[in-house]
Parts: structure tokens; C-alpha cells; sequence
């Protein structure tokens, strides 16, 4: 047992599983995959730039339940949505400098806020990694069903089938194609961009685009004047699902080239304002247009073919309304938005494996999920994470309002705590005397008005949704946060338990070897030749007598064999093996002293998984016996079978003492090297 | 690895396991387990009498399908029966005392027929556990339905509950209390023979009883004359399931006082006579009753509320036509079948593992199954037997009828090959000239009637049924039998395979030790402690180099604990142990000749299942891979962390040394006993 990261990798000779996954990277090698803007900007911008499909779609929708008169307020919301978008660029943009070693608002909160703050953080953000998943493939679907109508009734469905595919390319290892996630990122940015050109000419030529839904009206509801600042508020709430997955460059720092920080810095600037761009454009051509989106298909006035047709979605609408319904740019830009947001949904399934190794370093996940490469461990993060994702997408029939919520609020428990975490920061440096104290104070002011807002939007979320599904949010969290703490817990008493100390006392001696004997095989004989080899103090051999012929028959081939070696035969009332060699070598170790008594114990290697059903049953119980008890070592003396030269190439296994052919001519099995008896 | 029998079960210290399914029994405690016959009688013939709460109805309903004058064949076919359950219990009364020790058909096909019968034998056995199971929960549940109509509608959910329950207690272990089976077996016979005893003097004083479905009427329908043998034949065979369980005595022998044969041949005459009773009495008060049953409910002309109510069973509707519908008698009748068709499904259950472990032994089935009183073993037994249980009642939704005719394909397959097994037998002592020959030829003719009645039974169902279902258990069987065959083939060639023979090589010599360290630790210290202790010919320390602060702490302390075992530090350029390691060993054998080289690695032993989530991934994969290494020992020096203590009482785990405190006091470990260099 050691404790650095260990790889499950093989490299010579190369499996199917290397074929399958690439060959593994050494360490040095990273340094050659490290990203140039160019790249750096469509890999970490599709997470927040795919959101704004969605975000000015939901913030009208919530507006629309006030009725038409609301859309009026609708600029408004935007541009309060617009302000807080560019608090947390800057806002994180002061993050990367600060914490450049890609930890985020986890590392900010756990060295500023403390352990909980840390773990809080580190659970919002798992839970967020989902909801990327289940509301990218959501909103995604509900693009290409928004173009190809006639998919509507298959709409679940195709989101489960989109993360499944998701899971199986992840599980084939799609990293090294990460270049290929540039071209939908920028066909999106251009095309959207292209479209809200068109739009606005037009408009400015006096042919404003008409969306399809402008004729339809909703039906708003008689609203108290607290109802009426809420429904604000919601709607506000809702447009700040633009701003999910702002955080992801501020976790890859380190994956820039060289100089890290300001190549990250800008790159962070360049999709905040593309980002700002684009919403504002979609939602200024979606009010031009009279695009009205409502909950649900049949809240339209005047949708008369609701309960058969999908309500399209607002991309879907403008485009229709810009360059004619099912025009080739209108097919274009569905594809291009459907592209993006599913790859939104695969950074996610990049992410949360990296999540889970930083927590392992930090002692809040198991170990093992801190080995860096490990394709097993890595395979069940993403089955998990797909699993829980499907869960999701059906519970919310793959609908993207029921989902919005819950990720908001994963989304700005990390903003928030990120940005007060960064108050700290702040503080401390500013108490310290750091001079210059400008910036200092500049930076101070807005990291606490991204705090105040990201809280406020935190606080509207959870109380307009709380009994709406979002309680499940703070339930799963509540159960990662305990699980990390517990496992973190757990590690620091056994790194306690195991750290040597002044009163570890050293020094056992006595060597004893007991070789254990079923019938007389290659593999035993194997076992007892390594055991004479390895010239204990004193040696013998035992057999556990069950079935009285047999072992008169092990006797009878023993003397045969002029095996020098004592064969001690003990009785087994129990028909059992371990119980009573665990009772023989504590007669042992009270009649000769307190001895390392080393059991050796043949164990067969096999080359199919299945053989394992049928090899190693009683092998493996015994061993976990002997483990418990004082002075005993287990020694494994592997024996493999033919079946394993398939899988490992050994078809020259050597038979004991046949690595040496060549040397002297060694004495055969009947007449062991050496009288083998105890030497005391 | 050894080849012997092992239970998993613990002596001391008594765990909770043992808690649940009691202490083990040594091998010499069996004999007072031993039955004597008025006890083995109800245990074993749960089974075969059970069948008789089915068969009658089987066989009229499938009369009926041709009208209510085909009923004048019901004494016939009904005799045809009672004449093959004669035959078969007089064929079996010779099998026990030709093959005593319990292994049944299927160890007469094995031994006459040769291994591809007994194989088909066993498969067919494997499958009527699962139909056992199955058919008498059904019909259980139909007897109850029959007295509490008002649960029909659950008929489905109360099977399922059955044989969940069944499971659950089974996973308890509820063997020891075998005496409390008797209590159902003995009310079911009595309360069985009391009702026909009643009815028949009713019948004889002019007062006959008439059932509640004797004014309804079955539309016959219009036969040719080949399919007027055919339904007499398909009732004939639906009569036969009268007969399953009778072969459950052969399968036994062992378990009767001495004198077992004879003992065991008194309780399968007594059985059978009891059998044959209770289904010529039911048969005959049914006709007199004029019981009239159909396939469905609906079937029945008159019987108006059929939509709504079940069909009672034969036994419910003779019972409340003899003692009044609702009468006390009449419940305690359908009580007394529903146990006995429960308990005879609880006969399965100990059958099916019974079975696992004999093929295991001959060496069809994995040797984890040989392992008697492997209570993890056996559970996987119940829980597999169940599930598929489950499975075919649900397909079925309860039918009796449906499920019945696969119960009696795999019954009269095991029937016809032992029966043909015996035969074989007979003449091969013909042919030896055995005396004296009367018996023999005797027992050849009986055989012989038994195996020609039997076959055409099974050629009747398979013909009748197999496009309705009987096709499943043919699928079924081959896939059982090419299982197998599969597994004996594969042991065959491993035990060729590890046969010593005369090119075995002997005599491997020189002895390395490594211990591997990843940072400084007590588990690490311990593991090298007794690796010290082992004196080996030479001795170091190996650390793989992920990261070089630590690398460097370790050296650090290395020398500050003045460990004078020398430390090889090794680069690891692709963040994993097992390689850069495997590559040093070979190195070192490549320059040091092929020694054997002991690999020290620290195992935690821990307290909690759950603990292994956090612990020993990264040892396992080192260990798997150091296995397939030439000339590799792999010894396991186990740790046991405090959490252990909980379970294993370990509180005193001991110090490396401190088992022998009161002896010279030992050095710290900053002063280890000896300088432990290479020693060459």
C-alpha cells in the first residue's frame, strides 16, 4: 500500500484496453497539450455561451405569466441580468489572478471561508455538473425538436438517448478530440451573430421580423403588488441562467499556455462579451420580433394546434421570423445551437472527474478517485454521473424550466461563496498593508456587489422554488456535504493511527514458513519450491484433513515425492480449512515464541474474467483469515493458468527453477535441492 | 489454493452471522441429524403429496375440454395413473437400494447412460426445483383464493410475497427446524382422508355431496378422432404431475436412520400408498360431486359471476360440498393444502443447493458450490431460485395450468433417463450373471414399464405443449447442459494442466526481498519490520518517484530514522507504481541471476464494508500485477486499523514487536535490530 496516484495503464504489452483508450501520457508530456486562446475560448466557452439558448427564452417566459403588458419590463431585466453577467467576468477575472492553480471558487472558499464553506462549494458544484448535463440535452432536444416538430412526442427519449451517447463516447475517451469542439462553439457564435445582424437591418429597413408566436397572447394573471415585484424578480432569476458556467475558465487555468493567467484573463473577457452580446441581441430581436413563450404550449391564445405541436423555442422563432421557416440558415443555426449545447453537456462529463481527483487530494472523496488517468475509476464517475442525469431528464419529462431551477441554485451557492470568499481575500490583503491599496479596494467593491447580487438572486431561487423541486437540491447536497466531511474525517484518524510515533516499537524476529497443502500440484509444488528458496529459519507443510483418503493420498505422494519437507496433517471437524491452521499457528507461536510465521499460499492466475467464478473462492477466504491473525504474513505465489497466455503473452511460463535452463542441471521434483527440515 | 471443502463460517469470536443462521456442525455431528421414519415421511413427501392437491383437477379440467361426456373417462385415465405411480414407486423402491447414497437419477444416468445423460438429468432437475417452486406456490395461493375469494385480484402479488417469504427464511436457515414440517404434512393427510371418508359414507347412505359447479356445463368441443386419443392422452399426462416430488426419498437415503434402505424404502411405499389413496379418493368424490372445472372461469356455462370471482380449486369445492360451504372443516382444509403446498415448495429450496453441490463435487458446477454450509454460496442459491420463481409466476400470473405442464417435462425427463439408467443396470448384473435371477428379471420388467410409461409421457407433453411454452425449458436445459459441460471441460484441462509430472523442474534458489514504501507509515514500517525478520539473503526498500517533495521527505526521514535497509528511489514518469516497479525487479534479475523475489506490501485490514471504498484500490492493482511477474512472491502484511477491533475483537492490536513485551526490551525504531543490507 502506497499512497501516490497510481495508473491502471499497461504498457507493454499493449491491451485492447490501451487500443480503446489511447496510450497513456506521461507527466511531461502535458506541458504539449496545453491550450492557445484560439482553442482555450470555444472548449470553455461552450458551458456558458450555450446558456444564453436558453436564458432569454426563460426570462420572457416568466415575464409572459404576468401578461403581455409585463414585456415591457422585459429590457429592464435584461439589463440587470447584463450588469451581473459583467460583475462575475470581472469578478472571476480577479479570481484567476489570485487562485491561478485551476481549484476555483472551491479553492477560494476552503482558504478563505474555511473546510465547510470549501465542501459546501464543492457539493454545489458536483450537483451543477449534473444539471449542466440534464438542462444542456434538454434544451438542446428542445432545438431540434423546435426545427423537426415531428420528433415532439419522442422528446424524453431523445434527451436519454443524447446522454447516453454522451456516456459512451466519454467512456471510448474523446479528449484527445477536443480540438474538433472548436468548430460548433464558433458556428454558433457566428451564426446567432449573423442572424441578430440580419434581424436588426431589417428592422432598421422597416421590416422587422414578425415571430410566428406574436399573434398568440397569454392570459396574465391579476397580480398583488408583492406577487408583482416577485414575478420580476423570478424573471431576473431565470435570465441568470446566462451566467452558468462563467466559473469554467477560472477552474482550467493551468491547461493556458504560457503566460497562464492573463492568456486566461482575456480569454475570460472575449466570452463575457460575446456572451453579453449575444443575450442582449436574442433578447432585443426576441421583444422586436414578438416572440411570446409561455409554460406551456396551451397557455398561447391562439396556439390552436397546442396539444399536437411544440412550442418552438425562442432561437427557433427568431430564425423562422429572420430568414423564413425552414430555410437552410434556419437549419443551420438549430443545428449549430443543438451542437453547442450538447457539447455544454460534455464539458461536464470532463469536469466532474477532475472535481472528484482535486477532492481526493484534499482528503474529502476516496482516495482512489485522486489517481489521475484511471479510466476505471473515471468509467464509473461517468456511468454515475449519466445515470443521475437520465433520472433527472425523465423526472422532468426534459423539460427545461422544471431543470432551470435546480441549476440555478447549484450554480450561485458558488458564486456567492466563491465571491464572498474573495471579500476575505481581500480584506486580509488590505489589513496586511499591500501596497498598491487602489486596486485592492477597487477589487474589494466588486467582488462585494458580485456577492450581494449573486446572494440575492441565491435567496429569490430558493424561496419562489423551494417546495417546486428545489428542496431535492439542498437534500442531495446536504448528503454530499456529510459523505465528504465523514470521508475526510475518516482519512485524518487513520493517518493518525498509521503517522510512526515514539512508542512504535520495531524488531520481531523468528521466521517460520508454512507452506498450505490441498493435493499435490504444480502449483503447490511451485509454492513449496519458492518457500525452500526463500530459506526460512524453519519450514513445513500442512494440509487440513477433510476427506481421509485424500490426505492418506497427499502422504503417500509426499513420501513418493521424497519431499523433505514435514507434511503435519490437521483434522478439520468443521469441513473447514482456516479455522484450524489458525489454530495450529497460534500453538506455534505459543510453543515457539512469538515467530513471523509466513503462510504461503498458491493463487491462480487466469486470463478470462469469468474464470474467476470458478478458481480462488477458498483461496481468497482463507486469506482474509490469516490477515487477522498476530504474526502472520500471506504470501502469494502465483501459479498462471494457460488460459492467461492469451492475455498476457506468457506462453513461455516457466515451470519453478526454468528461468535457469542453461545453468547446471537442476535435480528433479523427486529429489528436492535441499533437506529442508527446520534449522533450529 | 487448495481443493478441500472450507466453510466460511467463524468459531470464535461468535459473529453476528453466526447469530442468524446458527453455529456450524462438525462433520461427526450429521449422525444426530439423522431422520427417523415418521419424521422423514412428512419432510419428503410434502412434495409428492402435494401434488395430489393439483393433479385431479389437471386432469378433469383437461377432460372437460371435450365436454362433459368425455368425464366417463376420468376413472380410466385416472387408474392409467395410479398404475404408473405404482410402477414408479416400485422402480425407485429398487434405485435406493441399487444407488443408497443419495444421488438419484441423476447418479444413475451418470453411471449407466454415461455423463452426457446425467447432465441432461441435472439440468432437468435444476429446472423442476425452480417449477416446484413455482407450480406449488400457485396452487397454494389458488386454495387460499378458494376459501377468501375476496383476494383474487391479488392472486399475482400473493404468489410473489410467497415466495419471497419462503426466501427470507430460507436466507434465515431454517433447517434445524425440519420437526416443525411435520405438523402441516400429518393435518393435510388426516383432514384429506377424514373428507373423503365423510363423503364417501354420504355418497353410500344416499346423501352424495354436490358441488357448487356440478349444474354448470363445459361447451365441448367438436373432436376428430385424433384428437379425441390426444385429449385423453394430454389428461392422462396432466394427471401424471401427481407424480412429481416421488423421486424426492432417492435423493435422500442419507439422510434416514440405519437401516437406511430399508428405512428409506418403508417411507417411499408408505408415501406412495398415502399418494395413491388420496388421488383415487379425490378423483372419484370429485366425479361423484360432479366437480366440473375449466381452463377459465368463463369457460363454464351458468357460472355467471365468472368475471368476478374465481373458480374454486377441486379440493375447495369438495370440501364445501361435503362439510358446508364456509364450515370450519372447510377451512381447516384449505389451510392444511395451502402449508403443504408451501412447505413442499420450501423443499426446493433445500434441494436446489444439495443439487449445486453434488455437480460441483463431479465437478459440473463451480467448487465454490461444493462448499457445504457456505451460507454466501447458499444464499446466492436461494436468492437465483427465487428470482427465476418469481419471474415464471408473474409470466404465468399463477396459472397452475400454464406452469404445470413445464414442471412435468422436467419431471418425466428425470423419470425416463434414471428409469432408463436402471434398466442398463439390470442387464449389465443379467450379463454378470448375478444370482439370484428371478429379482433381477423382475426388476428389469418394472424398470422397463416404468421407462416406456414415463417416455411416453414426456414424447404426450412435448408434443402437446411445446409451441405453448414447453420450448423455454428445452432452451433452458441446453443452456444448463452446454454450462456444464463447459465447467467440467475446463477443470479437466487445469487439472491436467497443474498434474505434477516428469518434466517438472525443481529447485529455484536465490532470495531478494523489496519491500515497497510509499511514504513513511507504520504499516509500511511493520511490512518492513517482518521482512527483516524473514532474513532474506538481501533486503530494500523500493519508492516509486510521483512527486519529489515527497520523495525527498521520505529520504529525509529515511535517514533520520536511521533505517539501515538500503532505499532505492525509482522514477515513475507516468504517475503509476506497478510499472517502473516491475521494470526494477526485472532489472534486478536480469543483473542478480533469477532469484525468487519476495514483494512486501502493507495490507489494511478493515472494520467496515464500506471502508474498502477508501482503502487498498491502489494495492490490488500492484498486487494483480506483480502476480504475473517470473519469479514473484507477493507477501501481505496485513494491518489492522482500530475500526477492525469492532469486529474482530482486536482491541490489543499489536505494535510490530510488541507481542513479546516482558521479553528484552527491543530497540526503537530509530535503532533497528541489525544493519539488514545485501548480506552476499
Amino acid at each position: 500500500m502506497t499512497d501516490e496516484a497510481e495508473t491502471s495503464s499497461d504498457e507493454a504489452p499493449r491491451s485492447a484496453k490501451n487500443w480503446i483508450i489511447g496510450d497513456p501520457l506521461p507527466t511531461e508530456k502535458l506541458e504539449g497539450q496545453l491550450l492557445p486562446k484560439h482553442l482555450a475560448l470555444p472548449i470553455f466557452a461552450s458551458d456558458p455561451l450555450s446558456s444564453v439558448a436558453y436564458a432569454p427564452q426563460e426570462l420572457l417566459m416568466i415575464l409572459l405569466l404576468g401578461g403581455l403588458a409585463f414585456l415591457s419590463f422585459a429590457p429592464w431585466v435584461a439589463a440587470a441580468v447584463v450588469l451581473l453577467l459583467v460583475v462575475v467576468v470581472l469578478s472571476y477575472r480577479q479570481l484567476i489572478k489570485a487562485y491561478p492553480s485551476g481549484g476555483g471558487d472551491y479553492e477560494v472558499a476552503s482558504k478563505n471561508l474555511g473546510e465547510k464553506a470549501g465542501v459546501v462549494v464543492a457539493a454545489a458544484l458536483l450537483v451543477d455538473y449534473i444539471l449542466t448535463v440534464a438542462v444542456s440535452v434538454a434544451s438542446g432536444v428542445d432545438n431540434i425538436i423546435s426545427a423537426l416538430p415531428g420528433l415532439n412526442p419522442w422528446r424524453v427519449e431523445i434527451a436519454v438517448g443524447f446522454v447516453v451517447l454522451l456516456a459512451a463516447i466519454n467512456l471510448r475517451g474523446v479528449r484527445e478530440a477536443s480540438k474538433a469542439f472548436a468548430i460548433p462553439t464558433y458556428l454558433f457564435i457566428g451564426s446567432i451573430g449573423f442572424m441578430l445582424v440580419v434581424a436588426l437591418i431589417r428592422t432598421a429597413l422597416g421590416d422587422a421580423p414578425t415571430a410566428e408566436s406574436a399573434s398568440w397572447t397569454v392570459q396574465g394573471e391579476q397580480l398583488t403588488q408583492a406577487a408583482f415585484i416577485l414575478l420580476i424578480l423570478r424573471s431576473f432569476a431565470s435570465g441568470c441562467a446566462a451566467l452558468t458556467g462563467v466559473e469554467a475558465i477560472s477552474n482550467g487555468v493551468q491547461a493556458f499556455r504560457r503566460p497562464k493567467i492573463q492568456n486566461a484573463q482575456k480569454t475570460l473577457v472575449a466570452m463575457g462579451s460575446i456572451a453579453i452580446i449575444l443575450f442582449s441581441g436574442l433578447t432585443i430581436v426576441a421583444l422586436i420580433s414578438g416572440v411570446h413563450y409561455a409554460e406551456t404550449a396551451c397557455d398561447l391564445v391562439g396556439f390552436t394546434d397546442c396539444a399536437t405541436q411544440p412550442q418552438r423555442s425562442l432561437i427557433a422563432q427568431i430564425a423562422a421570423a429572420t430568414f423564413g421557416n425552414n430555410s437552410i440558415p434556419f437549419f443551420i443555426i438549430q443545428a449549430a445551437t443543438a451542437a453547442v449545447l450538447l457539447l455544454a453537456a460534455n464539458t461536464a462529463f470532463n469536469g466532474f472527474p477532475l472535481l472528484g481527483s482535486v477532492l481526493a487530494q484534499d482528503g474529502y472523496a476516496p482516495k482512489a478517485l485522486a489517481t489521475r488517468g484511471d479510466r476505471l475509476i473515471y468509467s464509473n464517475g461517468v456511468l454515475a454521473l449519466s445515470a443521475v442525469a437520465i433520472v433527472l431528464l425523465i423526472g422532468a419529462q426534459a423539460n427545461v424550466t422544471a431543470l432551470i431551477q435546480l441549476y440555478i441554485i447549484g450554480v450561485f451557492i458558488s458564486f456567492t461563496l466563491g465571491q464572498s470568499g474573495m471579500i476575505r481575500h481581500w480584506i486580509r490583503l488590505i489589513r496586511e498593508n499591500v501596497e498598491p491599496r487602489g486596486p485592492l479596494v477597487r477589487s474589494l467593491l466588486i467582488n462585494s456587489l458580485g456577492a450581494l447580487m449573486t446572494g440575492s438572486v441565491l435567496i429569490i431561487v430558493t424561496i419562489t422554488k423551494f417546495t417546486h423541486g428545489a428542496w431535492i437540491v439542498f437534500v442531495v447536497m446536504l448528503v454530499l456535504i456529510m459523505l465528504m466531511i465523514g470521508v475526510n474525517r475518516y482519512y485524518r484518524d487513520v493517518d493518525r493511527e498509521i503517522e510512526p510515533d515514539a512508542t512504535t516499537v520495531f524488531g520481531s524476529t523468528g521466521d517460520h514458513a508454512v507452506v498450505l497443502v490441498g493435493r499435490l500440484s504444480k502449483p503447490v509444488l511451485k509454492a513449496l519450491d519458492y518457500a525452500i528458496a526463500a530459506r526460512h529459519e524453519s519450514i513445513e507443510a500442512v494440509h487440513a484433513s477433510i476427506d481421509d483418503g485424500a490426505s492418506e493420498k497427499l502422504e503417500r505422494q509426499w513420501a513418493e515425492h521424497n519431499i523433505k519437507v514435514p507434511l503435519n496433517i490437521i483434522a478439520s471437524p468443521y469441513r473447514d480449512i482456516s479455522m484450524p491452521l489458525i489454530k495450529y499457528i497460534k500453538k506455534h507461536r505459543e510453543e515457539h515464541g512469538a515467530e513471523v510465521v509466513t503462510v504461503y499460499l498458491p493463487e491462480y492466475i487466469v486470463g478470462h474474467w469469468w474464470e474467476n467464478f470458478l478458481h480462488n473462492h477458498k483461496a481468497r477466504r482463507i486469506r482474509h483469515k490469516l490477515l487477522l491473525v498476530h504474526g502472520v504474513v500471506v504470501a502469494l505465489v502465483p501459479w498462471l493458468l494457460d488460459s492467461s497466455d492469451l492475455i498476457y503473452g506468457r506462453r513461455s511460463r516457466p515451470l519453478p527453477g526454468q528461468d535457469r535452463r542453461g545453468e547446471p542441471i537442476r535435480p528433479p521434483v523427486r529429489a528436492p535441492k535441499a533437506p529442508a527440515v527446520r534449522r533450529r
